[in-house]
């Protein structure tokens, strides 16, 4: 047998590409994700939950010959039955699964929220992690377009439920079956011109107008000096698309004519008009007027990936980048339909829309935004001044946690009393009680109030101090109520 | 290269051992821990979410010859440096492995809670699931008692904000030391005897005073008739143990006196008493009666894992179990003190004292106690009959929802109104809304009490229909409140 090397000591270390999340950044965006269920339940979807293991083969990943799948997901070998496990990778696999399995037991349609983490077996890097949330609602078995507009309607009560103020954010609307008309008016029929046509649609953000033109036609010379072959279409063919992606009139009338016109005699096109027009009556109906929701055919992200209707959510105040530039915050949340759910499992289509708020970044916005200061306070602490009297100690502690105020004993060392308050403004304490043996003979307390001290130590001049001593002494029976009014006094 | 076979469908099934959770499920148990967790922040400790994957290193794993891990942890090997990741079977190591890597940032002593699944790689069960919750506190560097007893008083405190009342549980609270300070009165040294006399004072709940006295000694005939041998010790020998676990007195200072007298000489068996002796006055001092907490030698649960104190909260009300015989709904908590948490990663000792809820048990003593009935209503559904007319069918949902009302428009085919009705059912509706042709022209709506409705059908006479029909008709201008006053009337 081989001699059993000694173990070396192991690192403490979170595994690459995770993170450890503590106190406020837990606390914040649980806060968010409470106020999302609750507009979420109100609009009449239901939590689910599913377990965060799947097979691999419901996730739908194909195992040939390879030894163990590693195309993004982490996975493992069951030991009995040789069967393959992963971790999610996203929740719409999980929902897929979960409405082919219980298809008999729940309602039809189907409305289901679920929030919680998400793996992905990828590179980690900058801002990109293994483990992130994701928070998800979607409407399963619902063919009418009512059930996109309902999400959207949703999407935009939510982002205002959770602090983006109504003119902060704009839900964009646009459908992929107008994008098909586009393509059958321009008469492209063969599928990889039609992918080629797809991806250029993509940059029109970059390229603007003449540049998707280029790309179009003959091809475009990059920024970086680099020719980009062109799809090679005639002008004449190019002009769909350049209708398209130009059509956004003043309102909402406006940009339906010109789509209209843009998707020419295209069946499916028509189609796709009219499920916009559908949209706009019943957003219009419902009260969320273009300051909240606008038909907006610029959103191609996803455009590729469904089948009918897709939207974004997008955040429109201007924001710092890291050099110190102004840019706009950008997209929050985005989905749309596709209809082949669960085909996968059981051979049957069933329709879909839904949606994907991006957790962390609706969070960073927030806090751009100061939504969320001031919604972690530290604790009361109250300090040991005599190790022999914890009892009164605790006492003090269960008063003022008995009165809602988060209080607590410090539980270290107690010899070095500088350590104590060190440890209290670790904690962001915003108060700290003291009762030495002199104190306590009197029946009365010391309260320091740390959040004004700090103030003092920093700026107020030795007047101020006098009017408004940040510490003083109070009978022992009022505390509660003393430590209560500084608290009420903090912002 | 082989040929590829064709795709079989793929099964709809959880992973074996897993579980799904829908509704209900998940918003009481969710409503559960955030009552805890406001408990746990109102005695300043604070949430931590560490990283669902740890390295197995961490997770203190060792990895001789075999090609993976299989020891109770889901786990794989990282593609680029052949590591081994693994999910987390607790919340203990990652907070051993999250206090080491940050010591030098996180406030010692460090009181952190956290909730969250942890996963299993064991044979699944009935009743036995590889992904649970787990529900922990606990205080990391405070060598004192007075940490254990905030965690007791905090347990307690707990119990009583999520729904158990104050009799119907009780915390008890046990010390290791003793127990050290027994095995040194009788004289056993030999760490093998020791366990077997840990063994066997595990079993004095099954087989009583008598049957330890036999098991200490020569032996004991089993129930199934089998013989047992026993650990051999003389009866004086095996008098401290008995002393020990028949200690409990009418009050704590009988308890104490009666541990005393077990532990004899020992040192450490006098530092144990004594500690019990300071949670005693610790705990009289907060208010913390028996009828909450009590000193309690019968604790023998984790008295082999942990370092000092043990405590346990048990359920002491009635249930009738699966054959219909009554019994104690039993163990809901537990925890204690283990003074090595990160020494395995910096070779310094650090105390850590902390509880587990079983988050599953807890909610099932919740409903076994009701206290869980009606958290779930279902939407108000409003129906439709007249397709072309779904932009005021949305329009009553959106009043109904800015009026705070769960509604929702039935986004399925409308054609079989028969079937809108039985999906409200399913959804647990209180109340449908209808409204066709005929009364839209009027400015009428129908309001139909799904509840009086499955009361009528059930029992009431034809007399009582008629006094408070389950259906009515209302002008559509006060839809809201005529919805708002069936919903206060429905419990």
């Amino acid at each position: 047998m081989a001699k059993q090397k000694k173990q070396p000591r192991p690192k403490a270390e979170t595994p690459k590409g995770f993170r450890d999340y503590f106190g406020a950044d837990v606390t914040e965006r649980k806060a968010m994700l409470d106020k999302i269920a609750e507009v979420y339940h109100r609009y009449g979807f239901d939590p689910l939950e599913s377990s965060a293991v799947e097979t691999v083969e419901a996730l739908g990943k194909f195992l040939p010959d390879v030894d163990r799948p590693n195309d993004g997901v982490f996975a493992w070998q069951e030991e009995d039955d040789g069967k393959w496990l992963a971790l999610r990778y996203d929740m719409t696999a999980p929902l897929a699964r979960v409405a082919a399995q219980y298809r008999n037991e729940l309602p039809s349609p189907y409305r289901r929220y679920t929030m919680g983490p998400v793996w992905r077996n990828e590179k980690p890097g900058p801002g990109r992690f293994r483990q992130f949330y994701q928070c998800d609602a979607d409407t399963v078995g619902a063919p009418s377009v009512a059930a996109d507009t309902e999400i959207c309607a949703m999407l935009a009560d939510t982002l205002e439920a959770v602090g983006i103020a109504r003119g902060d954010y704009v839900v964009r609307v646009n459908n992929r079956k107008v994008l098909e008309g586009v393509l059958e008016a321009m008469g492209v029929t063969d599928p990889d011109q039609q992918t080629d046509v797809l991806r250029t649609i993509d940059k029109f953000d970059k390229v603007g107008e003449a540049g998707v033109r280029e790309l179009l036609g003959k091809g475009r010379l990059d920024a970086s000096g680099a020719y980009i072959d062109g799809v090679g279409l005639s002008d004449e063919q190019a002009e769909p698309v350049i209708a398209f992606l130009t059509s956004k009139g003043v309102n909402a009338g406006e940009t339906l004519a010109n789509l209209r016109a843009a998707v020419g005699q295209s069946g499916i096109g028509a189609e796709g008009v009219e499920d916009l027009e559908t949209i706009a009556t019943l957003l219009a109906a419902q009260g969320y007027g273009p300051d909240r929701i606008v038909i907006d055919p610029s959103v191609v992200r996803g455009l590729g990936y469904y089948t009918g209707p897709v939207y974004e959510a997008e955040l429109t105040f201007e924001i710092t980048d890291e050099k110190g530039r102004p840019r706009q915050f950008g997209s929050v949340a985005g989905g749309g339909r596709y209809d082949d759910l669960v085909k996968r499992f059981t051979g049957q289509a069933v329709p879909a829309t839904g949606v994907s708020i991006g957790v962390d970044r609706l969070l960073a916005a927030l806090r751009a935004k100061g939504q969320d200061q001031g919604t972690a306070q530290g604790p009361v602490v109250v300090t040991v001044m005599d190790r022999d009297r914890m009892a009164d100690y605790q006492r003090m502690a269960t008063d003022l946690r008995n009165a809602g105020i988060r209080a607590e004993v410090y539980l270290g060392n107690p010899k070095n009393f500088g350590n104590q308050l060190k440890y209290a403004d670790k904690r962001q304490s915003p108060v700290a009680i003291i009762q030495g043996e002199d104190e306590a003979a009197r029946g009365m307390v010391q309260i320091k109030d740390l959040v004004l001290g700090a103030q003092i130590a920093e700026e107020a001049s030795l007047e101020e101090w006098k009017s408004q001593p940040a510490q003083r002494e109070v009978p022992r029976e009022d505390l509660v109520q003393e430590v209560r009014a500084i608290l009420d006094r903090t912002p």
